[in-house]
């Protein structure tokens, strides 16, 4: 069986001009990957009418799918509806009920006043279906094209550009989709790795990967701040798909160890988080190169109040002494970045905020370095109920990127300590 | 004039099946758009032979320039640069001793022995011109093809796909296309604002906007972090253009008062620490909602170790008591998301750091909110030489997107105290 393809176009010049990254065409990629549909081409298109039809009829002619995004905002919807209804022969518009209370209720939350041009978005061309926008004025719409339309059954989703708006339409497009063509069964299964690159774990893992059986998959998808995911897919699977695959998991984790973090799609600070609620702990960070980076990440998981109590970034050297209570000498004998001051700085904030554990950096997240240290080193120090301890990690990034694997090295560290 | 159009196209498997972002496409569109070349489409198609030739053909039709980035990996090479050498009538490939010596540099700044699959990178098909590229093993592959080809001169620039040797590599690719096209003179200038909204901003600048001269165009470009960027274009602009956009913005500016903040494309951060550094002053933050995320933008601008001294986060209320001295009793009567207790802890980071300015921030970032204040609501304090005073700002969004506008909201309020 050939997979069913898919063509992901946006339409827009925001996209095309590089105003903003296109967000909205990875996210549908990786949803129509899962339900088991290839992606063929993704394209970004101006707000052209001739231009809108010809390329879609274009991406139609090949793929039984095309999925845009964008074009329907209230000033520019004319021109992407109308070559809608141009390509799909419709001569109509027709009012959809419901997207026209939708439209009432969102104007009216915000404290605006309906304009006929609000109204306008509830029209639609009487050639397609509707999937009601429930975060968003403009509805989604669904044309089908029968087989000799294009050589195959075919149907065009046209979905608003706004991210906020495209991920909340996108289940029941998938839904859609799932119901009305024949797709390959896929299984997929995501865990998440930190401590190894992706070349190492590659050949770690080398001798469990080539005796994974012919349908079955792994893909590599590395990121700085959450570690090598892994993501096992299972084409055409029966039932027994879960099974199957958490077996060859059962198998992979000797081989892993700690370097396996979750067993689902996962970021270190959410694990870190659970794993210090299911203790009653409590965590205090102490930074210096990473400027905040790792509170802030914590504080990015909703309920981290609940073990969070707060971090000092101790940029300054004298606030690495004046906050924490890192000895002057010990800087000078030791360098500000060095195991010694990562250690007094970790039990530092845990001295002044009484949290149950610390974690600390200091580093030169760019050109600097010193005698002691070049650039791209971090040395991270924890500190707990069993003592306190340090590690040093080295990269070669530029400053945004050292900061973030600093900070996510960090989070690792303290992942390792609070399980040990 | 018509304009001169490009395709940008990228190549690869990583790109189409949404494993990762394409940032590349928005990064050369800009830079595209900044020399007054339009780009017409975006593509992305995988890492097969055919499609590759297909569509890469399909672009040069109908586009002047094609710049294709990616597919270009020691690995997967053969595909991608089989597919150009095809394309562009190539039977040999010859070796760019320029890029082999790098080739060898870099493989030993990484302590890895060359291997022929290395090698193979600095070979390319005998019909195109080299531009080396120096952060990574894959040249840039020039094609330049003649009239008779697409109907019109027509040159293809084959770029590798990792980011950072993109973005290095892409001043040359803009050089060559400078030197080989007769572009639409073009001229950009980009201020920065913050304080109003996309539409109030429109209302209030309305008139001005109005008036400009057909050949001005303006753009906005709304970011939670920086505020609405203003963008004015002048097409075909002549040797006065420059003056004639300074008039323009010296009308502009009454208008805008202080939510102009810089004259040139700007973060608040790096607007603050300039002022900052001016006046050899220096910063303490006291975060509570925004977790760290103020601290992290001060500190991602180089040099920021000039002027910062560090920042408490307190999440937990006895944080703010511990380290900042705010009272108890002060949180109690007040609430802990009130203008009396950003005040509070901007004073006490003061007062704990010694620096000559700090901003805090309390504030309900989701869901929660109290009897006081709603979810989305911040307080804002400053602290310097001329006294203490807040803000209260108010927002609609997830926690995520709260967290970005407080903490821009924070340092706008910041950056207003200090000027004024």
């Amino acid at each position: 069986m050939n997979p069913v393809k898919a063509s992901i176009c946006t339409i827009g010049d925001e996209i095309l001009i590089g105003q903003i990254v296109d967000t909205n065409s990875s996210m549908i990629s990786r949803a129509l990957g899962a339900i088991g549909v290839r992606t063929s081409h993704m394209l970004s298109l101006g707000d052209e009418r001739s231009e809108i039809i010809n390329l879609l009829s274009n991406e139609l002619n090949s793929n039984e799918i095309v999925v845009s995004t964008g074009g329907l905002g209230p000033t520019k919807d004319d021109i992407t509806k109308d070559a809608l209804a141009e390509l799909s022969g419709s001569h109509a518009y027709v009012k959809h009920e419901e997207q026209e209370a939708i439209v009432h209720k969102i104007l009216k939350a915000r404290g605006l006043d309906v304009l006929n041009i609000n109204l306008r978005q509830a029209l639609v061309p009487d050639t397609c279906e509707v999937i009601v926008n429930r975060r968003g004025t403009a509805p989604i719409m669904v044309f089908r094209f029968p087989t000799d339309r294009f050589g195959h059954p075919a149907v065009l989703y046209a979905m608003p550009g706004v991210p906020y708006e495209t991920e909340a339409a996108l289940p029941d497009v998938i839904n859609d989709i799932k119901q009305h063509f024949k797709l390959e069964s896929i299984y997929h299964k995501t865990i998440m790795t930190y401590g190894l690159a992706e070349s190492a774990l590659s050949e770690l893992i080398a001798p469990w990967e080539d005796s994974l059986p012919a349908d079955m998959h792994l893909a590599y998808l590395p990121n700085p701040l959450t570690g090598v995911r892994l993501r096992i897919s299972l084409f055409n699977a029966g039932e027994d798909a879960e099974s199957r695959v958490n077996a060859r998991i059962e198998a992979l984790k000797p081989l892993l160890g700690d370097n396996l973090y979750s067993e689902q799609d996962d970021t270190l600070e959410a694990v870190v988080g659970r794993l210090l609620k299911a203790k009653g702990s409590t965590l205090s960070v102490a930074e210096s190169c990473t400027g905040g980076e790792i509170a802030h990440l914590i504080t990015t998981v909703p309920g981290s109040s609940d073990y969070f109590l707060g971090s000092v970034t101790s940029y300054a050297p004298e606030i690495k002494q004046k906050i924490l209570g890192v000895k002057a000498s010990l800087i000078k004998e030791k360098g500000i970045v060095s195991s010694a001051v990562a250690e007094a700085m970790a039990e530092g904030v845990r001295r002044v905020t009484g949290s149950t554990f610390s974690v600390a950096t200091t580093g030169w997240a760019d050109a600097y370095g010193d005698e002691h240290e070049p650039a791209g080193t971090v040395w991270v120090g924890v500190s707990g109920p069993s003592g306190t301890c340090s590690k040093r990690f080295q990269y070669k990034g530029d400053r945004k990127r050292n900061i973030e694997r600093f900070a996510a090295s960090a989070l690792d560290y303290l992942r390792r300590y609070i399980i040990k």
